[in-house]
């Protein structure tokens, strides 16, 4: 299994403009992610979000799904959700890993443009083969600001397809990356 | 590009309990799917269900994106969701394939669950290639129904990550699997 940890960040972010906002939690964000990261053998998601009342609505909905009326109802979704954690910022991330693991984790954060110096899907998931955690940085709205992009200590090149439309969900973008990088 | 074709389909497919049922549409469903088939090339994306309520409320948030107002807010998105077609059965589905090719397109079965005969991604990828139209089967809910499965022309492995756990979203199983059977 990959030592592997996965973060959804919502600030620092950029919206259509450009601009840097704080993005609002989507619940379906929370449920795919989690149940793909399960699928991948993730140990850990992470919510990372300044606004407190998004931490608040995030432990909500995962109250419901991991002891409320939905861990009855879907056993399954339940597993998948107890792999998220609500942090309020992507260093609050790197720390926890950092002390649970003894080692900070290398970053690698996601983006769909291309960077001159991004690494492929390739070396990357040989890069992973080293026991080492990892933490897989994903950014909702219109993706991660360029900041935080380039304090990653890589850069992964975008999702291609066969075309030229590079608009694919969070959703879609997290679950392909982790097909491609540990996938078997 | 691949003569590719994409259904999602809400009747007939199962519950929790393995009942046949009609579920209905849901919005980020259309959103992430349509995003993913327009990345790799997908021709057209059909929503099966015979409810005529969950046919208008399809249309409804297709026209929203493609002629109202986030037409202009978002064009990305517009030329994603117009890839999405309205149908009331999978037949409707590939009769509609039919005429426009001029031949029945071969339909590839999609399940979480493996059977005996289950074709694998790469036989599928090169089968493909042929140029002929193909047609990718999802199902909503817990799933195809078996009858479903059984009729199509591939059953296609389900997918697998790192571990036991079999319970993606259908945005991630479908995002994943036209990775994997198109991508570069």
């Amino acid at each position: 299994m990959p030592n592997l940890y996965l973060a959804l960040v919502h600030y620092p972010v950029v919206n259509k403009n450009g601009d840097v906002i704080a993005s609002a939690v989507t619940n379906l964000d929370l449920h795919d992610i989690a149940r793909a990261a399960k699928t991948y053998g993730v140990k850990e998601f992470f919510v990372a979000t300044r606004l407190t009342d998004q931490i608040e609505l995030t432990k909500r909905i995962i109250g419901h799904w991991t002891n409320g009326a939905g861990a009855d109802y879907n056993p399954a979704r339940r597993s998948a959700l107890e792999l998220i954690r609500t942090k309020a910022s992507l260093e609050d991330v790197v720390s926890h890993i950092d002390a649970q693991e003894g080692v900070r984790p290398r970053t690698v954060a996601t983006c769909a443009r291309k960077f001159a110096d991004a690494i492929s899907y390739q070396r990357m998931r040989s890069l992973m083969n080293n026991g080492k955690p990892h933490l897989l940085v994903f950014g909702t709205a219109w993706g991660l600001a360029e900041e935080t992009i380039r304090q990653a200590d890589y850069i992964l090149e975008p999702v291609t397809g066969n075309s030229d439309y590079n608009h694919l969900s969070v959703r879609s973008a997290a679950s392909i990356i982790l097909d491609r990088l540990v996938g078997r």
